[in-house]
């Protein structure tokens, strides 16, 4: 699986795309819809669009909505569908029917999974961590000390690579442990299974961020024994932009897990309208109002495809792009200083690779310009996404070589391409 | 404006089609998708899809999505999104620019809204809302209670038509007060203004839940000099099933109001991926997530319409419907016991009629079958929404004699149409 620099200095396009010819994954790309002459390693941010998604969409507006009305609540399952397509999703991260649900954004739903976690351990005050997540998983947590604190405050601990450590803030009182499974910077995975047996000896539960995990690498969230989970459907997933998020909750907690937000869709008698609220069975519960069905139907669409996915094999390309991508960078940008932040042992990283770049704002627009997208994380880091379902060998390759040419020409030094307003 | 029974004595179809004919917002029933033979009266639960949504919706899918890819959170506005569609909903309801922003779901806005209201007005321990409201925002000001509780419960007292009154529950405990504009069951409509100056004199703040006023009834928030407020844009704004719901929040209390779910869309500096939370001036605040942007999408068509849209002209079209259909109502269904519930005095009544009738689910299910479709609520009301800009006079006049028919012909006694599963 290691493709040592050496090998990279005798890498040629030809090699590349007969790499790609090989390649068992290959005729999924013909399930995407990509422009022509684009690059596109940013599928760790927003996933491609399915070929077959606008017409599903679009059946769903005139059929669904148009013909059918209100009566589409009942006919065409609409009220089911959190439920049903988390069901869906359950098999791709080690989940068992009914554990997962839809919900609206990864922020709100960790906002769910953290405050029932927490209400799942009594006397413990404390929530871990880490200073690297996801900023919104912090905010979100800030969210949850400020609303669950009262008598009691809710102390947060945050871990951090440069120390502490996870076993330096475990104790008897930390209730919940929130952890990103893939670094969404670095692409650094931890181990779900050890680090979910770490936490739960010491009488916390683990709730796991799998936003960068979710149809990019193999999750088994049952087999790990974990506690909650949430994640995303728009990154690795192809659910559309801001495609609902998911939440997870182990079916030996469901009964005794209370959501923190209370809406009627995850009532246990919805359209009795009842006075007071009363938790639905299981998962249900995490639901909380309306969803939004025509985002819910591009995820339904994209689902699709991924029920025909091997997993293993998703893995197994991941790792040889990732490996070529790194390889190359080694070769052939180190006169420019470029540093691969990723970690090099494949059991340690996730489906994307970051390099620091100095300047790696300007070096980004420049690549984008050049049809190779990638994006840009502040303070200094290119990252690119290499979703295996439609990236090949050969634009691993074209990428590299459009960064060599643009380092090597200085191009990024244009004004155009210095930074200016909101980048996602 | 009023149409005395014995008027719709002398009534028959033709004078409801040669009011048609004279209707100045008749042309606008084009510009919605209807089905073939179905009359359709519960736009008050989802509205009708207009015409060139599917075409806007696929627009989005293909160009901003497939081939913008990451770059259309630039480059097509969709981080901007929620407050550009925030901007063009305000004029609906008397707000300004910058006071209106999507949110999820309306239960996520409520909750969002009032935690906001509780946390302006410190040492105020009581929130009042009314025993009718509908259950979701019930259930979420539950939600309130118990993550706002800790060393001082916050109490909800809770107004109803029997009592206590709202003047029975004010007092200078009282931090906000949450109501209803348009009842979502009987359509009874509140004086906004009135209401709002009783409630600011006792020094709370008001929260409007607009739900079934948005795009019903004119609005004018900042002429009342409310507070706060939510609402749904898939019920008469025909923004598409679970649109995103919307929360204004007065420019004088902007700065002040602190959101509860404090995520990374409403941070200040988003793509700073800063550690600490720091709200954004405005509105923006009270943004959480990533917004389900194909949602938003088909809400984005639907406000064009809005846009040309004389909201005199709804109000006064939508009192002669409804006052059409319970004089039309009094006339012919009285020996079957049909009881209006809706305030008969216009100034009380939102754009809805519901009707007490024994058995009413079966006869709705009956008459659904028949192409007349309304909604039932639990447990006894009928309840049927004039959505003035696709609902004509000959509508009503075939509902009630639908209504009749099905009444004197006992069809809905048939076993098919007893009550059975979930049913909006």
């Amino acid at each position: 699986m290691n493709t040592p620099t050496s090998v990279a200095h005798s890498l040629d396009r030809a090699t590349c795309t007969a790499l790609d010819a090989a390649d068992a994954l290959a005729p999924f790309r013909d399930r995407f819809v990509l422009p022509a002459g684009v690059v596109y390693l940013d599928g760790n941010s927003l996933g491609a669009l399915p070929g077959h998604t606008a017409a599903h969409v679009q059946r769903v507006i005139t059929e669904e909505w148009g013909t059918g009305l209100i009566r589409s609540w009942n006919d065409a399952g609409w009220f089911a569908k959190p439920v049903a397509l988390g069901d869906r999703i359950a098999p791709l991260i080690g989940a068992a029917p009914g554990e997962v649900v839809l919900g609206d954004s990864t922020s709100a739903s960790l906002f769910q999974a953290a405050v029932a976690a927490v209400r799942m351990r009594p006397g413990r005050r404390v929530v871990v961590s880490e200073r690297g997540s996801f900023p919104t998983d912090l905010y979100m947590l800030e969210a949850v000390q400020e609303l669950l604190g009262g008598d009691e405050p809710l102390e947060r601990r945050l871990i951090h690579d440069e120390g502490p450590s996870l076993e330096d803030v475990l104790g008897d009182d930390v209730a919940v442990v929130v952890l990103t499974h893939v670094d969404y910077r670095t692409g650094r995975m931890r181990d779900l299974a050890e680090v979910t047996r770490q936490v739960q000896a010491s009488g916390a539960l683990m709730l796991w961020d799998l936003c960068h995990s979710a149809g990019a690498v193999p999750v088994d969230l049952n087999g790990a024994g974990a506690d909650l989970a949430i994640g995303c459907t728009y990154k690795y997933l192809n659910g559309g932009p801001g495609a609902p998020s998911f939440i997870w909750v182990a079916e030996r907690h469901q009964s005794a897990a209370k959501p923190a937000l209370t809406g009627w869709h995850g009532h246990a008698r919805p359209f009795d309208f009842e006075f007071g609220y009363a938790p639905a069975d299981g998962i249900t519960r995490f639901r909380v109002g309306t969803p939004q069905l025509l985002s819910m139907a591009a995820l339904e669409a994209s689902l699709e495809i991924w029920e025909e996915v091997d997993l293993e094999a998703v893995r197994e390309k991941s790792l040889r792009l990732t490996e070529l991508f790194i390889s190359l960078v080694d070769a052939r940008l180190a006169p420019w200083g470029v540093e691969v932040v990723t970690p090099r042992q494949s059991a340690l990283r996730g489906s994307q690779v970051a390099l620091r770049v100095e300047d790696g704002f300007a070096v980004m627009q420049a690549l984008i310009e050049r049809g190779v997208i990638g994006d840009f994380r502040a303070p200094d880091l290119m990252r690119f996404g290499f979703a295996p379902l439609y990236v090949s060998h050969a634009d691993v390759w074209d990428a590299v070589a459009a960064l060599e040419e643009i380092l090597s020409t200085e191009v990024w030094r244009e004004p155009r391409f210095a930074r200016r307003g909101a980048v996602t």
